[in-house]
C-alpha cells in the first residue's frame, strides 16, 4: 500500500477536508493514474450527504476523473506511462454474467462503483478527489489528446450518461430530440444530441439560460414554467431527457412525446414518479431509465466527443473550494460542471 | 340509412337493452357485415359506466367483431360478399398522418372508435353488439376460415394488444416472457408468447388457474401473492406484460425484469402508477404502454394465429345474458372471454 493525499468527507454530511488515504499496490492488470482532473457530479453530493442510505465514511467522491498514467502492472499491454486516461463511475465487474458478455458492465451485480465501493479485497473504493489511484486495466478509458483533459473529465459520468441512451434511441438526423434540465448533464446531451444530427430542444425552468442553449447548438428553447409554450408541443418529440433532480411531473413530459416516442430518466429524485396509465397507453409511449453506461460504450463516447470537439463547459477549483462548490451545484449556479484541479494533491 | 338490432346502453352505468339503431347506407368504400359473434371486451364495462369520462348515450360497445361480409361499395376490391371478416378496436383514421402512414393507425389523432367515436359524417358510431355494421374496408380485416369464428371474435382487441408488444419487444425463442393476469388478454398472450417461442411465466394472484396457465403452454406459474415466490424471480425475465386493471405494483414489476428489460403495462386502472426512478434506472429497464394495433399488423396477427391454431378460450351467451356476463367479467369469474352470439339479432 501507499498514501496518497485527497478530500474526504469524515462523516454524513460533514464537510469534506484534506486526508490522507491508502491505495493498493500496483498489481499485474493494474494501471496506476496521476489524478489531473475531477469533474464535481451530483451524485457526489448525494453519496457524501447519505441520502442514498448510510455510507461509509471517510467518504473520497469523484468519478469524473482524467489524469495520466504513470505505471502499469506486468500484465497490463492496453496502457503504457504518459498515457492520457480516464476513470468513470466503476471499477471493477464481474466479467462473467450477461451484462458483463454484453458489455453492459454497469447493470453486473458484482459491479464496484469508483467510490463507496466493496472492493474484491473487502477494501472500500475512493474516488477522484485525489491525488493518485489504482484501477484496473479494464476499467480505464483513453482519453484522446485533443479535448482539454479538464473539460474532458465530466464526460466520463455526465458524458456517458447522456450518450447511452440518445444512442440507444437513436438519436440523429430527422429525430427530435428535448433535454429537460440545462445543467451538468443537459448541457453535455445537447452538444451530443446536436452532434448526432438531431433537432434539439431544451426546456428549462425559466429562459434564464436561453442565450446558451442557442450557443450550444439547440434549435428551440422552452421554459417549462410557461404553461402555454409547453401545450404547444404537444406530440412533438422522439425523445426527452430528463435530468432534473427534482421529481419531473412525467404526465406533462409524456404529452409532449410523438406516438411511439421515449421519455428516459436519469434524475434520480428521492420522491417516486407518478404517472396515469393512459398516459403511456395512448400514443404506445415509453418511460425508460438509464444509467451511465458500459465501459466499450464510454470509450465510443469519448472518440465522439473527440471526433466532434466537445467537451463540457467547466469551471475549474481548487480542492479547497469543494464545499462552496457543493453549495453553488444544490443553488444550480454552475456553468456547468465544476472541476477540481488536483495537481496540488500528491 | 338502415335499422339494425342492437344491445345498447340507454344512460351512464344503466342495464343493456334490446334496441334498434340506424346504419349509414354502404358507401362506395364500404363493406355492410352481418355480425356473427362479438366478443366483450372490459373497455365495453368502462364506457357503458362512464368510468373514462362521459360517453354519448345510447351507446352499442363491442369492438371483437366477427361476421359475413354481405354486400360491397362499388370502389370496393378486397371484399366480396360471403368473405368471414372481422373489424376491431377502430375504423376510421385520417389516412395522411405519420402515424397513418407507419402503419400505426391507433395513434392518429383522427383515430375514430369502433364504438362511441365521432364518425366522418357526425354520426356517433356503434359498435358490434348489434345485427349489421358498415366499416371502410381499409378497416376491415380477413379472418382465416380455419380458425373458429366465435373464438376469433376476441383476437381482434385481446389479440392484437397482446401481439404488438410481444412482437416489438422480441419475443422469442431465447426470451422469457412473464405475464401478469390469466385473464381475456392474459390468456392469449401467453398462448401467443409460446406460439413465437419464448418461455413463458404466468403470474396471477392466486395459483387456482395453475392447470389452465399451463395447458396453455406457460412454463412456470407463480401467485403474485406470494412474496418468497416474488423475490426468487427477482431479475428474471426479458418481457413482463401486465394485463391486470387494478394498479400493478409497478416497482415490484420492475423489480423481476433482467438488466434492459421492458415492463408493458395494457391495463388502463383509473389510478395512477407510482414508481421510484432508482427502479427504472438501475439496470436500465423500460416502462411501456401499449393501444391494440395497427390495421396491417392486426392482419398479421390473425395469419399469425391461423398458421399456429390460437383463439380464445370463450363462454358463448345470447345477447339476453350481457349484464350477466359483466357482472361476471367484474368477478374474473370466465375462462376467458365472453363472446355474444349475434345469430338472433337482425
Amino acid at each position: 500500500m501507499f498514501t496518497t493525499d485527497a478530500f474526504a468527507a469524515p462523516a454524513e454530511g460533514a464537510p469534506l477536508g484534506a486526508a490522507t488515504i491508502t491505495r493498493r499496490e500496483v498489481g499485474p492488470q493494474d494501471v496506476l493514474i496521476d489524478v489531473a482532473y475531477c469533474g464535481i457530479c451530483h451524485t457526489d453530493i448525494h453519496h457524501v450527504r447519505g441520502e442514498w442510505g448510510p455510507q461509509p465514511y471517510p467518504l473520497v467522491p469523484g468519478h469524473e476523473i482524467v489524469g495520466t498514467v504513470t505505471a502499469v502492472g506486468a500484465e497490463v499491454s492496453r496502457f503504457s506511462p504518459g498515457d492520457r486516461v480516464g476513470v468513470g463511475c466503476l471499477v471493477r465487474s464481474c466479467g462473467e454474467c450477461a451484462s458483463c458478455r454484453a458489455g453492459q458492465e454497469q447493470d453486473c451485480a458484482g459491479m464496484v462503483g469508483t467510490y463507496a465501493g466493496t472492493d474484491a479485497d473487502g477494501t472500500i473504493t475512493q474516488g477522484g478527489y485525489s491525488g493518485k489511484i489504482v484501477v484496473g486495466q479494464d476499467f480505464v478509458l483513453r482519453v484522446p489528446e485533443s479535448l482539454d483533459p479538464a473539460g474532458a473529465a465530466p464526460l466520463l459520468c455526465a458524458g456517458i450518461t447522456m450518450y447511452s441512451p440518445l444512442r440507444r434511441y437513436g438519436a440523429g438526423p430527422g429525430k427530435k430530440v428535448a433535454v429537460l434540465g440545462l445543467g451538468g448533464l443537459g448541457h453535455v446531451g445537447v452538444k451530443l444530441a446536436v452532434a448526432m444530427g438531431a433537432e434539439v430542444t431544451v426546456l428549462s425552468q425559466t429562459l434564464k439560460k436561453l442565450e446558451d442553449g442557442l450557443r450550444l447548438g439547440a434549435t428551440h428553447y422552452h421554459a417549462t414554467s410557461d404553461a402555454d409554450a409547453l401545450a404547444g408541443l404537444a406530440g412533438r418529440f422522439d425523445l426527452l431527457i430528463s435530468t432534473v433532480t427534482a421529481p419531473p411531473d412525467v404526465a406533462t413530459l409524456l404529452s409532449l412525446l410523438a406516438p411511439g416516442g421515449t421519455l428516459v430518466n436519469v434524475g434520480l429524485p428521492a420522491e417516486p414518479l407518478v404517472l396515469p396509465a393512459f398516459s403511456l397507453v395512448m400514443g404506445r409511449k415509453t418511460l425508460a431509465g438509464s444509467l451511465f453506461g458500459g465501459i466499450a460504450e464510454t470509450q465510443e463516447m469519448l472518440d465522439f466527443c473527440a471526433a466532434h470537439d466537445i467537451t463540457a463547459d467547466i469551471e475549474l477549483i481548487a480542492p479547497e473550494g469543494i464545499n462552496a462548490a457543493y453549495e453553488r451545484v444544490l443553488a444550480s449556479d454552475v456553468r456547468y460542471r465544476f472541476v477540481i484541479d488536483t495537481a496540488t494533491l500528491s
